[in-house]
């Protein structure tokens, strides 16, 4: 493995010196917008940048020009619950929670269990606790803590995730206040691990489908748990293969001949020896691609016979002559309930996506400001990699996405909170909730994948090193796409709810909402067919580069484009699907199905406005004047970055002028340069400290070596024994026989 | 870990019955142009599809459709050396040299290395050998072979990489036939492992400032080969930091006082029995994102004393006096010639990444027809993933990206091998090889870990087992996008040789010239200020869109659109850095920074170009007519892909009207359902064979145990006794009170 050379830039820009000057950049910068002087901010970085604050020189930002707050920032991000954050990174950096190297999944299995007890004796998880339980029903808390886990060892965090934010909370959510005394205190002390068997090889994402049967015996007043084919097996359970000793069992409730759908049991399945009990299998998952400190494995039931008492009760019972009775009259909504219960799952993973997102960045902007490579104009001083405008066009979007991802999430979390602690609990409040952890977890999850993989790269081999922490990232991640619902069945189920709300309200509307409603058409199909122009954006921009910048910086610009994509993409979606309402079920889905694609583009489209809105709404909030200042640079960069990556549906639209549309590109690149000072105070304001920074390139490593080699290099300048370059002594030797020609 | 449910199909489509239909899909898919049944496909594939041409039931093709030869196709695919690849092919099928899970790096380290003892005596790597050292000079067929490896275990690839494809071939390349003759047969027979020791810490892509030094000694006739301080160790060196018992060391040759620049020396580092040599120092690089079974590390030199006659001296040489002389007048030509002869490491990474591509789709293409989940129309029967018009969103146009990829490969090879071999030799010839070259190894490698991704995800939480290969696959391929050549470094090289053909051209073209170019200038700005029309476009399609869609399929179409945006892209920064050349070096370097994205989205579009132009050249050498047909869909959604993905640009500068633009993203669905019924074909025509596909998801398992779910419920429905779902029973109820009340 090695790098090899290329064709450099002094020896392309030789060919052809008219029109190719030297292609690399300089130290100094000269854009416009840009500072004069940006090289001391990698030049003089402190040794360290892994602290909360930085304390060395900083970056140069213009004369008067805003400087963000690094500490009132980070507050904001930490949100409502900082105090908890504050706590939870403190443990998250403690060296024994951290991830091991080069072990084997034995091994990295064993750790995990053993620092899953160092969180039992931090009591780390009391905050989810009921009143009756002795806790503080802080659910936002809990799930805050939690969250923060993710830079110790996503192995960790997931596995605390299954103990108890699964199988703890599957008791606490769908069990009686018996059951919680019964099994919650030996589940929270990890006396009893258990796994939260649901998914089964057969059916991930369509839980409904679930085959396992839990048939009532009237006779011994039991329920026979039993697995009825292979694909049946439960799958993928983390504490499945060898801790757990119980597990949360999820299987079609059959009582009096009659199956009255998926319901949750709690079911014994190891002994005090870890054996396994009578007519339980347990296989081993093996190694996967990541989260390998967790030993997820499947479990089947050959007719397992557990006491009535065991089924979690609280949306369906039965009566000991086998009656079954539910508080809720609908299956299907009883069904609904009771998953429902389980969104913190999806609000958790927004969150541990987004600050390893913090992470990552924090890795590869670090290192982008010490590392240098390449240079033209000075011979004697390489460029700092954050320096040129590919690798800021690489990070500094991402960076844009991470903050607003983050002040989403705190959104989510707080509407989380509101209706787990029953302050807010309302039927449309968790069906928002949902709504809003199913936009958002697809979107963070995705983000945080590809933006780990660009910090890796963008560190070249030193990013594929695993003590730099970015490799691991990744593959720990990976499986954050698609589990907890996968990313695309979520985005599908964001659409549907899209749909139906759009169709409520036209079904809803008196005779002047139709007459507003066609002329909303009128205008979309207006603007569609006005060959090229928005004219009003036109007329205003006419020959005025800067102002038509300043207009699409507007805040009002923004949202309305992203609001109207957002709407009209509903839209086209359910007008295309009527023709639908009129064919057999067998066509109707074969004719939904052709719009699958579009419907998902129109759950993005929802999601990067509520992305986009929350970030401005965390920027008004904020008190320091200067703070709004940057991060609304910040924020458009997000919101043009998004209205670009879509442009070609802008223009077809109608909806952007050709002369924004090409405007766009270069705006975008004015507002790199402009965020270009603030990069390492913007890392900065994610908190991100020593001991979740275990990455040598972004402790100093990197600035040490540039250090040593910059003064061997001055030494040799001021040495005269210093060899001479062939290349200098043949252009001195053509310089001469030049001058004796003349 | 698992995944929760959600709110289902039937759910959300009960809410607003009149609108939205339920929205899935069902068995039977009646689109346009697609087939009337495709279920059988999934339902009736044979347990293994793992052969190289299927021989059970095989897709529905249209009536009169067209059916893909898949051993012609295949053997088109596998090209000139088809013959080598065979036998590499049924190699990379012996298990004992196929990667192992949950191995310690130390263990993997060490099976690696013995299985490059068994590629020894395999005479593996023999065609590499020119005449004079006893070989067939067949450097085509052997880079063909090697790349097969990456489907054994990738790390096996590079590590035979390191030693044959650099460490040797350095040799072979940049040494005389007394030194081959020295060197070279002990490296073949891996009697002494090879390091290839040109990247530094602190220099990767930027070979040209190494800072290694080697300082003739004339007293003693020897090479002092010195490490003058941390960032120039190099590093991240395959075989370094155990096995390598000799380097190939890049250093600054420097004698008589004048530095001459990056030369390559032969430097033994170990002893017999494996101890470092004095003055030489080894790090390990440790644990990494992949490639685990090479033993990357670093190496540095104090003071290490080599015999004069150890400098490989091809291209520059020394003489007992110390006087340099060279072949080569230009220091910066001499230098480009060296690196040149090492563009076999990324010719053979694009094969590589093609092939890793070609073996993820196999695996999630051959799930993707076994796998079902969620129903609507037909209570009875999942539908398989792959008929779920998302799903071919996600994997068909990856499909097409790799065949593009496999017949520009071919081309790639048949270039190297023409320059390699002396037979077409020629500076140009060199040139071109190398642009080609580094347009296409960050397309392959950039699309390679983009499609194992893909597929990872698509096949949810069964790709995130190790077992089922992707997971490994993407971590082993990582690197691939930022070694040999980082893949942002040579997308620039690719840009600076677009930049100075173009340039040239205008230099040279005579007064008729400069006609032709101002007419082409205002042709392409009329072009974009003629709002929203190509009027011929919107002329010949109007109101007829079957006639849009023919012609936006037609070859001519797809040429003129990727060729005029590789040239006006090209001629777009040309004219941009113009100013450049009056500036002062410090601020020309800016500006042309300022452009740094756009170079860098010029050589891209070029390398779709050349990608379009070798899969359009592959189709037309193809004897059966029905193979055509298909592989021209397959071209067509490669082409009409990449144009949608940049199609605001297509829209600004009025290269596509604004009807065809809205038409192109249902052209392509369409595409997409065409080729459904291919798909099996069109992956078993890679050639994918048993034993490199291991992963159990697409060797039958999951066909296995869809058959025996699918009797399951095929019996229940017979059987008298099975319980009746609630939800049927209220149903029933609510009719029968209809009926009551009427």
């Amino acid at each position: 493995m090695t790098a090899t050379a290329d064709r450099s830039e002094r020896e392309v820009a030789g060919d052809t010196p008219a029109l190719i000057p030297t292609p690399t950049g300089a130290d100094t910068i000269t854009t416009e917008g840009a500072p004069e002087q940006t090289d001391t901010q990698g030049t003089d970085a402190p040794g360290t940048t892994a602290s909360a604050t930085p304390t060395g020189p900083i970056p140069v930002v213009p004369e008067g020009g805003a400087r963000l707050d690094v500490a009132a920032v980070s507050q904001a991000l930490k949100g409502r619950w900082a105090e908890s954050r504050d706590v939870a990174r403190e443990r998250a950096a403690r060296p024994e929670l951290h991830k091991p190297y080069d072990v084997s999944v034995a091994e990295h299995r064993a750790r995990v269990l053993e620092q899953m007890h160092l969180l039992v004796a931090d009591d780390a998880s009391h905050k989810m606790l009921p009143e009756h339980l002795g806790g503080p029903n802080d659910n936002g808390g809990n799930v805050a803590a939690f969250e923060e886990l993710v830079v110790a060892d996503p192995s960790l965090q997931i596995k605390a995730g299954v103990q108890w934010g699964l199988f703890t909370a599957a008791i606490i959510q769908l069990g009686n206040e018996e059951q919680h005394r019964t099994w919650v205190p030996d589940a929270m002390s990890l006396q009893i691990p258990g796994a939260f068997a649901m998914t089964e090889i057969g059916h991930g994402s369509d839980v409904q489908s679930l085959a396992t049967t839990a048939t009532y015996d009237e006779g011994t007043q039991e329920w026979v748990i039993h697995t009825p084919f292979r694909a049946a097996w439960k799958d993928y359970l983390g504490n499945a293969a060898l801790h757990a000793r119980a597990a949360t069992v999820f299987a079609r409730l059959i009582t009096q001949g009659v199956d009255h759908g998926v319901h949750c049991f709690y079911v014994p399945v190891r002994d005090e020896e870890g054996k396994l009990l009578p007519g339980i299998s347990s296989e081993d998952d093996g190694p996967k691609g990541g989260l390998n400190g967790i030993d997820n494995g499947r479990l089947a039931f050959d007719q397992v016979r557990i006491p009535r008492t065991n089924l979690l009760n609280r949306y369906g019972d039965v009566a000991e002559d086998g009656t079954y009775t539910s508080p809720i009259e609908s299956p299907g909504r009883r069904f609904f309930t009771m998953l429902g219960t389980l969104v913190q799952g999806r609000v958790s993973l927004d969150g541990a996506a987004n600050r390893a997102s913090q992470l990552a960045l924090h890795i590869a902007i670090t290192y982008a400001t010490q590392r240098r490579q390449f240079t033209a104009a000075d011979p004697t001083r390489e460029m700092v990699l954050l320096d040129y405008q590919s690798h800021l066009q690489r990070l500094m979007p991402k960076l844009a996405a991470t903050y607003a991802g983050a002040f989403a999430h705190e959104q989510l979390l707080q509407a989380f909170d509101d209706v787990f602690s029953g302050r807010g609990d309302t039927p449309e409040a968790r069906e928002d909730l949902e709504t809003m952890a199913a936009a958002l977890k697809p979107t963070s999850t995705r983000l945080a994948l590809d933006t780990v993989q660009e910090c890796r790269e963008a560190c070249g081999g030193a990013g594929f090193m695993a003590e730099n922490q970015l490799v691991g990232l990744h593959q720990d991640l990976d499986v954050y796409a698609t589990f907890e619902g996968d990313n695309t069945v979520l985005l599908q189920l964001v659409a549907k709810r899209l749909l139906s709300d759009y169709t409520s309200e036209l079904k809803n509307i008196d005779r002047a909402g139709i007459g507003r409603f066609i002329a909303q058409r009128a205008e979309v199909l207006a603007k569609r067919h006005t060959p090229w122009t928005r004219l009003a954006q036109d007329l205003s921009d006419r020959g005025n580069s800067k102002r038509a910048f300043d207009t699409m910086r507007s805040a009002g610009f923004q949202e309305e484009m992203l609001a109207d994509r957002a709407r009209v993409k509903v839209e086209e979606v359910a007008l295309s699907m009527r023709p639908a309402a009129r064919m057999s079920p067998t066509d109707a889905a074969a004719h939904v199905n052709k719009h699958q694609v579009e419907m998902l583009d129109a759950a993005r489209a929802h999601a990067e406005l509520v992305l986009w809105r929350a970030f401005t709404a965390g920027i008004e909030a904020l008190e320091d004047e200067d703070s709004r200042t940057v991060l609304t640079d910040v924020r458009d960069l997000f919101g043009l970055d998004r209205i670009n990556a879509d442009l070609a549906w802008f223009l077809l639209n109608g909806q952007i002028s050709a002369q924004r549309g090409r405007q766009i590109t270069s705006d975008l690149r004015r507002l790199l340069w402009r965020l270009r000072p603030h990069a390492l105070d913007l890392v900065a304001a994610f908190d991100v400290r020593p001991g979740h920074v275990r990455a040598p390139i972004a402790l100093g490593g990197e600035q040490e070596r540039q250090d040593e080699a910059a003064a061997y290099h001055r030494a040799q300048r001021a040495s005269s024994d210093t060899p001479v370059s062939e290349k200098v002594l043949r252009d001195r030797a053509q310089k001469d026989k030049r001058a004796q020609k003349k």
